[in-house]
């Protein structure tokens, strides 16, 4: 191929100029969001929805987390619950990590595993107890609902983690988009996408995509647990309360299926090809940006590096979460590199740290991860980061600590641009071999470009499809022709089985009835035969 | 909502600014068209790929019915067979429809539906056998392969609705992109998206999305029958080629299967939701433009009809095939109208044409629909009409005629947009009430004008995104990442078949012990107690 100077900027404008550019309109946005790492992206879309005009109302509770009550780009409407919700609390999250660490260090014994996944649908289940109060304070407050009813909002924009922004938004008959990951129990395509099980690994299974028989059997018995995760753990916080508000007749989940659009923050780069719906928009790293200027002192730390260059650390908000132990074998493991090491870190100072490491409280994410001097990222695996490393091309190595961070990292691994490390058998010898791999090989960095380079190749930035669909919901009130109805039907029409059973039974009924009359004939021979015989 | 001045356009300009720009590069393409109505639409990308720099080769047979040997946008490869291909001659089509036509006319007895489709299976076929001999001829034309390896192409851009282009660009190791609707033997999607039977209808079906347990039933039969011709119709034309060509182990529907990026000539204003997959791409209506001025006498014929507005009426390709005691009632049909009618009409002229009806030889489709006079559109329901329908939001009255035709036209009827006549029951009262009801009933057209409205509302224009697709598969050399690697798995692992006779031999085999067990205790138990009796 020659390179020739009309680039794709040519084929932009052309889009810019063919497009038949429909009224633009500005309308009110209500957000349920989620607490935590989750808020992080859903900020930034409500700070882009502000620039261009919209009034976004987002729905916190008193005790949130990170959620602020006043901001210049949204109001807040603030909800009190009798008791504040785990998930709003940092500390639950670390104490509830140390235990997860603690079961895990007993190995893949079946006791450990179960204790794991009880500890873990404990948590779960306490989630969706505290967020279903969020439903019972809102309905139950007439004035609130009033105001609600009377704001008439043209759209809910809805993070279905915890789902009672659902419940809300179906009541007050708002079209609703989700900016989404997990949805409750698990990855969000798994509720509306067929997902075969033969090449899509169920979520927590920690497989790949292309599976051996054994993994395939395994990928069954977490479909099968998820699906009880379902029923068992989630449906019974919200069940009764959907039942009360909208009747014995609505099912939740058809609530929680019946969105407009579902911005996905995902994208092919990292995630494993698998069926999609026409309502789903990929949005994976739409929060990634250029990076800016590192704060001089910085700058100077990592231009000090030399050729070697600059490691970044960062837990994400599970910063403080590691025990001392661990953290004393990543100082030790970091002190023998000849790069220099900026980790964020909140707790007890290592006693090893090396003099090529910075303890920082805060640092600037994607700045650093831009930063021509970086070469390796230290990271637990949430989303947020790990786009910012794909979109920098920055390789990665791995200590996936919780939920979906294990299968991330698995993703990262398959694609070559990782090196995972297990946190309850890291020592400080195994993590520098890691790190080392990482920085060595030049593999690694080179694949991790090559997602870089196919990541930000889009004919739409994923921020821009975001805020597209947004207001196209808006403009349209919802996008009814993307979505399929075939979440309402049973679950026995659904997989075709009353087809098959009506087919069986049709093929038991002609089969016997040709078998009777062949014995019927036979019988009718022999006896003549038998008679003329005698 | 309130209007505000900063319109799409800003959206649209950030895009633009803040997509990283990847260097643009000019390739060599090598296009497998196919003849008829489709080549309409492949031309169209031929000549816009031409147009930003690509060098392009289009390979053609010599008894090729619309593309032409020489062209400003591309060289032609022109292949001569010794039998030309049946789709090559529009004459073949005039009288396959005039006998589909006779045989419908017997309604929906058995022994019709039986002819029908055993004509045509038999015109599939032998339209199977005429392509299958293009392979050979390229593949046992030394000269020519040699001449196709050093030309070194970027990509191979292919209609798969007949696969020999498949062959060649797998031998030529090419990046593939697809622009298809219809593949082999039915709807592109059916065979890498999973297609649940219980909503998504089969092709050839006439089934709509929401379905009743006997058409659930009816889809069940569709689906086999689709799979019958699959393996009895298409596999047999071209597995030995596969097999002489790349060796026994290579499956002819894995080739077929493994395209980087499926423009898919569809667009969910139109059809009806369904499970998709990453790497297909909808480019529906990506030949729809802007109407342009009429010429001069056209434009006359079209203000004379006052306030009453002008019909159009086409058959697309299939201009000739009606036979002439069907043109009359339409033709008397059309004289009782108020409107103006534009009836694109070639053979015998109809010995009752109203004063109102202008006859033309061809007529400019899509400046005529895009004209503000034109009130309704008459078609034979193929996918280039109707979605220059939708873009100008003309409601329709349907003659379905041919294979796809029939469902799309259930297609816009489901959406209220279009009347559906049946071909074989037309006479002039049937055919007057129905353009009547479309034009004065003024739901189809409001219809019409929102699906118009969502149809052009996209992030990125249908055209615009095919050509960035059919470029990023060259910049990337491929789109792996984008498809699933499910379709080389064995029909019995990729539907868990294997995993869930396991399980079943396990259940059985736990089962049979328990049961064995305790029958063995019961045993023992009942011995003792009757030795003790004893």
């Amino acid at each position: 191929m020659n390179v020739l100077k009309p680039s794709r900027c040519l084929l932009l404008l052309s889009m810019l100029l063919s497009t038949d550019i429909p009224t633009a309109l500005t309308g009110k946005v209500l957000v349920f969001p989620l607490d935590g790492s989750h808020w992080v992206n859903m900020n930034l879309l409500i700070e882009d929805l502000h620039s261009r005009g919209h009034e976004v109302t987002v729905v916190r509770t008193a005790s949130s987390w990170y959620i602020k009550e006043h901001s210049p780009h949204y109001k807040a409407i603030t909800v009190t619950l009798s008791e504040p919700m785990n998930i709003e609390n940092q500390d639950f999250f670390i104490s509830f990590l140390s235990e997860m660490i603690e079961i895990q260090k007993h190995g893949g014994s079946p006791v450990a595993f179960m204790q794991f996944y009880w500890k873990m649908l404990k948590t779960l289940y306490g989630m969706h107890c505290h967020a279903s109060q969020l439903v019972v304070e809102m309905f139950e407050n007439p004035v609130l609902m009033k105001q609600l009813f009377e704001e008439r909002y043209d759209l809910a924009l809805i993070d279905p983690g915890l789902p009672p922004g659902v419940l809300v938004a179906h009541k007050l008959k708002l079209p609703v988009v989700y900016n989404v990951k997990w949805i409750t129990s698990g990855e969000g395509h798994s509720v509306i996408a067929p997902s075969p099980v033969s090449y899509v690994p169920a979520a927590l299974s920690q497989l790949p995509n292309r599976m051996s028989f054994g993994q395939r059997l395994k990928n069954i018995f977490y479909y099968v647990l998820n699906t009880c995760i379902d029923h068992f753990i989630v449906r019974p916080a919200y069940d009764k309360l959907v039942a009360r508000y909208f009747g014995p007749e609505t099912d939740f989940y058809h609530l929680l299926q019946g969105a407009d659009i579902w911005l996905m923050r995902s994208d092919f780069v990292f995630e494993f090809p698998r069926p999609t719906m026409p309502n789903v928009v990929y949005i994976g790293g739409f929060q990634c940006k250029p990076s800016k200027p590192l704060p001089p002192e910085l700058e100077e730390f990592v231009q000090g590096s030399g050729e070697h260059g600059v490691v970044v650390m960062t837990l994400g908000t599970l910063v403080k979460g590691l025990p001392s132990e661990i953290t004393s074998e990543i100082a030790a493991g970091f002190a023998q590199l000849p790069q220099r090491v900026i980790w964020r870190h909140l707790g007890e100072r290592p006693h090893n740290l090396g003099n090529n490491t910075l303890l920082v409280k805060w640092l600037p994410q994607n700045d650093l991860l831009g930063h021509p001097k970086t070469r390796a990222f230290v990271a637990h695996g949430g989303t947020n980061g790990i786009y910012e490393a794909i979109y920098h091309g920055v390789p990665v190595v791995g200590i996936p600590l919780l939920f979906d961070q294990f299968e991330n990292m698995l993703r990262l691994k398959v694609r070559g641009v990782a090196k995972v490390l297990d946190v309850t058998k890291l020592d400080s010898q195994s993590f520098l071999t890691a790190v080392r791999e990482v920085l060595e090989q030049p593999s690694y960095r080179d694949n991790m470009r090559r997602l870089s380079r196919l990541h930000k190749d889009q004919p739409v930035q994923p921020q821009d499809s975001a805020l597209f669909w947004i207001e196209y919901v808006m403009r349209h009130k919802g996008a009814a022709h993307l979505r399929t109805d075939s979440y309402k039907m049973p679950w026995y029409s659904y997989h075709s089985l009353d087809v098959m059973a009506f087919l069986l039974a049709v093929v038991v009924a002609v089969g016997g009835a040709v078998v009777l009359t062949i014995r019927y004939l036979c019988f009718k021979l022999c006896t003549r035969q038998k008679s003329k015989r005698e």
